[in-house]
């Protein structure tokens, strides 16, 4: 037998991961950026990332890279995009598969991030970033858009209590616009997939603004129902 | 300078093509599948895939296997997923990025696809098919209903002249369930982006039904002004 597979050309395969950070008081989405350690592009900005490992999943690799960097796992982490051109890395031909990860800043050892040197920049001030990461920046970002219309990935950049201010704020951060209050409070009340807590914010105004929790397992009862999250405002 | 790409692990890359096809007398979404030609798992059901050459994108790659498949050039094509799985190929460890592909059938040369083996299968009566692909088609076919709800993507599938009708058997085609007749056609009327022809199909009712046409370049106007296609309906 004729083994198909051990006359073909073999390529580098890497990860790339599209960190989002958010916290409430900063009020802005945030990405995590590296400079990067070895040649091409020493010293530039770049994505964090690393190449697959034998033995390692695709996925697998993401949450590692991840895991050093930040030190969390059991982080929201999807598959955004494959970048295949042939010329997209000048180091060598690298296909890279990014991924993106969501994350609640509050939750990050600040000298784990200070000794990777890794910082955290605003989505609307990226440094320039080599090869082809501003496009995989900007598809991750246009998936993160879509998906918190849909699904309610939102919360997993909040706490576990929130305002309906401090949840708006944060749809307005991923958007980078502004959205008409009336209809979004009217659009997430009525999924009835919060619980208004009986205590109240009282840092930003004097009157106070209730606490909601979001209920997961709610969620997944109405999804079984064929409920569908709808969360789009104009 | 030490090349740090060199030292590194490299990895059999695939493409896999989900080509979804479909006519408007079948009215049923299809889907073409091989039988593999080599081994592992020699004369089984598989997705036309293949391994990516040096000097080739993924995406050109996808292309290829399409082409040699069908003879067809400028498909619709959108990436779909890349499958990392440490095990998923039993032939050894290949990564495949998965890609999903709109034909109009008619378009088709039935002598091409009867010399490369090529078979359509119905969407709701696909054979067991080798390592993941299963889950692939499925991935594939979910993203084919969420982008058919919001992109106009769906006309790839008809004749340049089609009834409502027609539409609305598509979209049921493709989501595998009855539709409401009437929201989905006040809904497609209202987006204003069908010419409404002076010429009517009358094989199917003495009565007879109107034509009509997608206008590309009106969607492309409204975008630019902030339009969203929106066909959405329960």
């Amino acid at each position: 037998m004729i083994d198909h597979y051990a006359v073909l050309e073999k390529n580098l395969i890497a990860v790339d991961c599209v960190i989002f950070g958010y916290n409430i008081s900063d009020k802005e989405l945030k990405l995590l950026l590296i400079k990067r350690k070895f040649e091409p592009e020493y010293g530039k900005w770049s994505l964090p990332g690393g190449f697959v490992k034998r033995g390692e999943s695709v996925l697998g690799a993401a949450c590692r890279v991840l895991y050093q960097l930040t030190g969390l796992k059991d982080v929201y982490m999807e598959q955004s995009s494959a970048w295949g051109d042939v010329n997209r890395d000048t180091g060598g031909r690298v296909i890279t598969i990014s991924h993106f990860a969501l994350i609640n800043t509050y939750k990050l050892d600040p000298v784990m991030i200070e000794a990777s040197s890794a910082h955290w920049r605003s989505i609307s001030r990226i440094p320039k970033l080599i090869f082809d990461h501003k496009k995989i920046v900007d598809k991750a970002h246009r998936q993160l858009i879509d998906r918190i219309k849909v699904k309610p990935v939102g919360f997993e950049l909040l706490p576990e209590k929130f305002t309906l201010v401090q949840l708006q704020d944060l749809y307005e951060a991923i958007y980078q616009r502004t959205i008409d209050k009336r209809n979004f409070r009217k659009k997430i009340i009525s999924m009835n997939l919060l619980e208004k807590l009986d205590e109240k914010e009282k840092e930003t105004s004097k009157k106070g603004a209730f606490y909601y929790r979001f209920i997961p397992q709610r969620y997944e009862d109405f999804k079984r129902q064929g409920f569908y999250f709808n969360l789009d405002v104009q």
